[in-house]
């Protein structure tokens, strides 16, 4: 296939060269030129702009660091909106906003072009070792066209539906994902330092216990499914257990701010009488919050 | 070994039954005598209270529900300070306190008898198929002692130091750290739902992405190791990122508290000048926020 | 009438000169004697123990730093349930734990003993200047048998219902109050210096408009009486303009926790369809949250 | 003088009618005409646009909803940058985004045009009154040369410097201090109806102890002059009474967020051994979030 590439960055970099390797006729574009230069090694047609990268392309993959970055390289006077052909495809691989998805959408169709955002999970290195994981939403006929080149990306693709912008909501939940892990772990490790228990120690044991458990899956099904009954452990147990993690953190003054969200989460679990459902029902307070009405 | 074993309800039951059929002599308490019927006909002693269970007994297990119970059980008037013999050791398995473990820990030692604190992770199905992750802390020789007792009731045990009452921060902060999942899940599900994402279809990426990938494991080992340097994805961008999530949450009228408060601490990391650390240094921040200084 | 007073502090000092002042017989007891003198001096006799300052009194005063020193001088061996006379009463004006007033009740209740909680608002310079506001909860017969005394004490008494554990839940929410309304303070001139505004020229405007107006007490009305409607401003505004806050506080990189909470909590009001309340209505999400029923 | 007037809602409507009492020649415009009726029976032109409202005029006001009205009024195609004169001068009331009003005065900077940015504190009933409380920012002389308006319209001006869009942060201030201290009081009541006090009567207490006191007022020149030595009130006090509202409300089943908050930056404060400094101190912990160094 005849493909362009817009954005050689740490990510953008390895993943045209998989595309290259896999055997595509490849025209690139980078801001910094020099960043070019390894893929005109390998065969590449090196463009002057992402409309000139999009010239005679059936395919552009645009992966780039942010929003004005995007809009730049799509909505800007020499950009793909500009560039591609009618009927030609862009695949919008950078973490972006869900407003700027749906504007780009809405640029395309304007054009006669065709859209698929399709961000990707993993660092450089997964980006490198073909590892990613790739998130498409788009038309069926787009997603399905632009496939194989997906698939040379990474060992994955989860195909979402035909609202390109889901995509970039999911992508953004699953850093968030990442973030509140992070977050979780900060707050334990501080616990854990000022208790006396040594991270190593504690490290082994997260790895031990968790880290490649089916522990956390579960509960996601849970919450998918919205099953909170019968009760594998209760809300009611759950509020006891976070009250004396905030006790002990109270004692080892350790500020745990996300341990006191969940507190006041379960706690109003409790007052409003669902104590016993499982403690996984933080998801159905969530979807309450946000007007999702009760199942 | 002469064992005693303190609490039959949906943990202790199989746990006692795990340590019957690895071939101790056992002598069995529950407030609810009719509890202990399964394990009479499996050849246990079933004693008249927490004392009783203790009489000739080297070791003996409780497994009870709150502090309230542990602390009856333990220094009511025909508790297990007053039933143990002298060197006789006590194996402390409920989720309790901190501070109860630390007064369990001197009462035992007032009255010249043995303590370990050895909290379980897992499920009663768990329990039942022998695959509790036991956590163990106290003096080294108590812990060897009863080590074989440990290792028949699950699939790893993990030693911690003298200090019997931090197997219970572990256990603790072990399930801070699955609530926090559960909230981060119940609030991204609430988040992909209002979006229009099937949850059916978030929970399979989730699967695929994260279940049982070594991404948290990774992170937990940055944070243990403080190693927040090179950045392999910058604290500023984490910020980006969790700020689009809000954007999106705004839009679609999804209140996400935990994303709220991730955006706060990315947002101070990068007022106070470690925009360009690794994402992870929310464990350095909540290191500060507890006095513990910076590496 | 003959009093005793327990805990000569930096606010039970004056307190107990006011009673003084007042031509009350005052029996004085605190635990390092020197401060007592300036009492003597007044004609104040220096007692031994809280029970020795109970020895004849008709009402007794206890006014100390925190729940352990209460503990110790009321239900302590010496203590003031050991020293009162049936019949007499003991005036708890510490800021104490609601679970140790509901105790304190019952002790005395158990001893035929009378019981007010009278805590008070103020700093040591209001006890001076007799510019306490005291709140007092407990039997009605009892409070007015004191309230001569309590307002000897300060400019204003507010008298609450039978259970005196009430006023300390009041004297503690004032506490509340005051703190919340600090973090606020602290928040907004971080952001106001960090957007260039001088603190002085912020602290005038804070003090013209807010300071002494009527603003608060006119929305705590609204919440007491749970009117919500019609809206004066609705709460969808107040989602624009905390929006419009964390934007600037984004911008300025400023973290704004409390910012965060407010616009978490105002768009689950509007994502559950009351957008067109008044902003007030916090207030109905709040009880909501508690589980109070929606009016 | 001749001044010009956009929006007539429910501020903007009183706000041009004192205007026009104060003897001022006026044009109105509403985008609903219907509502510049009243105005005109007062001698007010009817303008057809914002820009139509601008002609001839010395100062022109706009008071509108929010960012998008405003942009529409002043950047649109009739609107006040394309009608007003060179010189002419913009008082922009509305409560719009620090950003916005930025972009507004670069813009009217380019026309040639003047800007003050000029919200206004206070109801509707406020503005009817002559009681708003006005802020502005600007230009020396362009604040001196309305400042008669800006003194038709309420009780009170506050001038801040010379960058307009600071007028609005500390509006934006103002409101989150509101909406800080109602889901203060929220959160109180939650408590208070739960513990079993009357609203009513936690009312009456909140106005005799705090509504018109000076105890916000003397907590805002502290953190202004980062005065937290010496404390008048320990902030390791402050976390004591923070932690006894908690478990007053842990046993009421009352979730309180913003106690936790509180809870969180005073365990900090104390952890990082700051627990003598002045409980307002939690204005410190502010600042250094926000990377303005200690001072």
């Amino acid at each position: 296939m005849k493909v362009g590439f817009v954005g050689l960055g740490n990510m953008g970099q390895p993943m045209a060269r998989n595309l290259r390797a896999a055997g595509h006729e490849l025209a690139v574009y980078n801001r910094t030129r020099a960043k070019a230069e390894p893929l005109r090694q390998q065969g590449a047609r090196v463009a002057d702009s992402p409309a000139d990268a999009a010239r005679g392309a059936e395919v552009v993959f645009s992966m780039l660091s942010d929003d004005a970055a995007v809009e730049e390289a799509v909505l800007g006077g020499s950009g793909l909106v500009a560039g591609l052909e009618k009927g030609a495809l862009h695949v919008s691989s950078s973490t972006i906003s869900v407003a700027l998805s749906e504007r780009l959408a809405e640029a395309h169709a304007k054009a006669g072009q065709r859209y698929v955002s399709a961000p990707v999970f993993g660092r450089p290195e997964a980006a490198e070792a073909k590892q990613l994981w790739v998130v498409a939403a788009g038309a069926k006929a787009d997603v399905e066209r632009c496939r194989p080149l997906l698939e040379a990306l990474g060992r994955g693709l989860s195909v979402l539906g035909e609202r390109a912008s889901s995509a970039n909501v999911v992508k953004l939940s699953g850093n968030f994902l990442i973030a509140s892990m992070i977050e979780a772990l900060g707050e334990s490790f501080a616990l854990a330092r000022k208790s006396g228990v040594e991270p190593q120690v504690f490290l082994e044991l997260f790895q031990s216990v968790f880290a490649r458990s089916p522990i956390f899956e579960r509960y996601a099904a849970l919450i998918a499914h919205e099953q909170y009954e019968p009760a594998g452990f209760k809300l009611k147990l759950g509020l006891k257990d976070v009250r004396l993690v905030l006790e002990a953190a109270g004692a080892a003054e350790v500020p745990m701010p996300l341990a006191s969200l969940l507190r006041d989460h379960y706690l109003g679990g409790v007052a409003q009488g669902r104590g016993d459902l499982d403690w996984s029902a933080l998801g159905a307070l969530a979807a309450e919050r946000a007007g999702l009405g009760k199942k």
